[in-house]
C-alpha cells in the first residue's frame, strides 16, 4: 500500500546547464518516483528558477535534494508536501483570499 | 461506515525545523488519517506559515493539535472542518463575493 | 426517495467556544444529515463568522437552528437552500455579473 | 420522454417571511419539478432579492409564478429558460465579453 | 448519423411579450431540435436582448429565424455555429486574450 | 489510425454573405472533417472577423483555405494546430502569464 | 512501459515559412511522439513566436530541437518538461500567486 511522502513541490534555483530535461530524467529514475514535472518560473542570465513537482510512493526527500544538488541546483523551499495512503489536495477556504492581499 | 470529522484545514505557524516533510509524515501516521497536505503560505526568517489539510475518518482534533505542537507548531485557526457520512464541500453563493470586499 | 430540504448554506455568527469541530460533529448527528462543512469567513476577538453547508435528505431547518443556538451561534441568513428529489445547483446567467456591481 | 420547459432561473423579490426554506419546499412539490435551488442575492430591511433555479420536466411556468406569489414573492424577470428533450446550456462566445462592458 | 448544423448561438432582440418561455417552447418543437436555452442579456422598457442557444441535428437556420420572427424577435447576429458529425467547441488560444483588448 | 493534422484554429476575415452557417456546412463536408465551429469575434459594417475551429483526421489545410476563399474569406493566421495520433492540448506554464503583459 | 521524457513545452521563434502546419506534421512523425500542439503567441512582420507542446513516450529532446531547426526555428526556452512512468502536472501552490507580482 502506498505510504510516506506522495507529492513534493520544490522551489529550486539552478544553472542553465545541465538542462531541465536531464534533471527531470535524473529525478524520474529515483526509487518510488512515478513522475516528475519541471516548469520554468523565471530565467536570468546565468540561472533559472524552476518549480519541481514529484509524485510517487514513499519519496525520499534527502535523496531528491542530493540529486538536485548533483545537477547544480539548490532547493529554496518546499512549497507543498503530501503524505499518506491518499494524496490529499490543499483545501481551499475563504481565508486564502484574505492572505493574498 | 465513515463518520466523525472527515476533513480539517488548519492555519499553522511553525519554525523551519523540523521540516514540513517530517510534520506531514508524523501527521499521516495518526489514527484515521488517509492523507495530509501541507502548503507553504508565507516564509519568514525564523518561522513559516503553513496550511495543513487532513482527510480521513473520525479524525481526532486534539491528537492532531498535540502532534503539531510536538513538531514546534501552533494552530492559529481552523479554516475548514467537514463532518459526517459524506464529505460536503463549502457551498458557493452570491454572498461570498460580497464578503470579499 | 430523497425529498424535502436537501442542501442548506447558512451565515452564522458564533463565539470561539465551543469550537467549529464540535459544532460540525453536533450538526452531523442530526436526522437526515449526510455531511456538514463549516468554513471560517472572518475572525474577531470574541466571535467568528462561519459559513455552514449541510447536505442530506429531508433536513429539519428548525432543529438545525436550535442546535446551532445550543452551541452559542446565531443564524444571520439562509444564503442557499435546495429542495426536491434532485439537488439543483444555482443557474448562472449573464444577469449575475450585472448584480455584482 | 422529457419535454416542455426543463429549466427556469427567476429573479424574485420577496418579504423575509415566509422563509426561503418554505418557498423551496412549496415549489419542490409542484408537478414535474425535480429540484429547486434558492440563493440569496441581496437582503434589505423588509425584502430579499433571491434567484430561484428550478429543474424538471414540463415545468408549468404559470403555476410556478402563482406559487411564488402565494408566498408573497414577485417575479421580476426570467433570467434563463431551457426547453426540449435535452437541457442545453448557454453557449459561451467571444461576444459575451463585449457585452459585459 | 448526426450532420448539418448542430449548434447555434443567436443574439436576438425581442419585445417582452410573448415571453421567453413561449419562445423556448416554440423553438423546441422545430425539426431536429434537441434543446433550446434562452438567457436574458439586457432588459429595457419595451424590449429585451436575449441569447438563444440551440442544439440538435441538421438544424434549419431559416426555419429558426422565421419562428423567432413569428414571436416578434429579430436576429442581430450568429455568435456561434457548429456543424458536422461531432459538435466541436471553440478552440482557446493565446490570441483570444489579445483580441479582448 | 488517426494521423496528420487533427485540429486547426484559424483567424479569418469574411464578408457578411455567405453567412457563417453556410461556411460551416461547406467546411464540414470536406474530407476527414469531424466537426467545425465558427465563432464571431468582431463585426463591422461590411466584414466580420471569425474564429474557425476544425477537428478531424488528416485535415487538408490547403483544401480548407481554398474552401474558405470560395466563401469570400481570407485566413489571417493559424492560431493553433495539433497533429499526430493524439490531439494534444496547449501546455499551460508560468511563462504564459508573463507573456500576457 | 512508458518512460523517459513524456511532455515538453517549448518557446520557439520561427520564420512564417514553413508554416506551423508543416512543422507540426514534421514533429508528429518523430519517434515516440503521440501528438504535437503548436499555438501562436505573437506574430511579427518576419517571425512568429510559437509555443510547441509535445506528448509521447521517451521523447528525444535533441532530435526535436534538430527538427525545429530544420524548419528554420530556434528554441528559446524549455517552459515545461515531464518525465517518468506517469505524466505529472505542475503542482499549484499559494507561492505561485506571490511569484506573479
Amino acid at each position: 500500500m502506498a505510504k510516506g511522502i506522495r507529492l513534493l513541490v520544490l522551489d529550486v534555483l539552478k544553472p542553465h546547464q545541465p538542462m531541465v530535461t536531464e534533471l527531470a530524467l535524473g529525478l524520474s529514475e529515483l526509487d518510488g518516483v512515478d513522475g516528475v514535472n519541471i516548469t520554468l518560473v523565471e530565467i536570468d542570465k546565468e540561472t533559472e528558477n524552476v518549480k519541481i513537482t514529484m509524485a510517487g510512493d514513499n519519496l525520499d526527500y534527502d535523496e531528491i535534494v542530493r540529486t538536485i544538488e548533483e545537477f547544480g541546483g539548490v532547493v529554496h523551499s518546499i512549497d507543498m508536501v503530501a503524505a499518506g495512503r491518499k494524496i490529499v489536495e490543499e483545501g481551499e477556504t475563504p481565508q486564502d483570499k484574505l492572505e493574498e492581499y
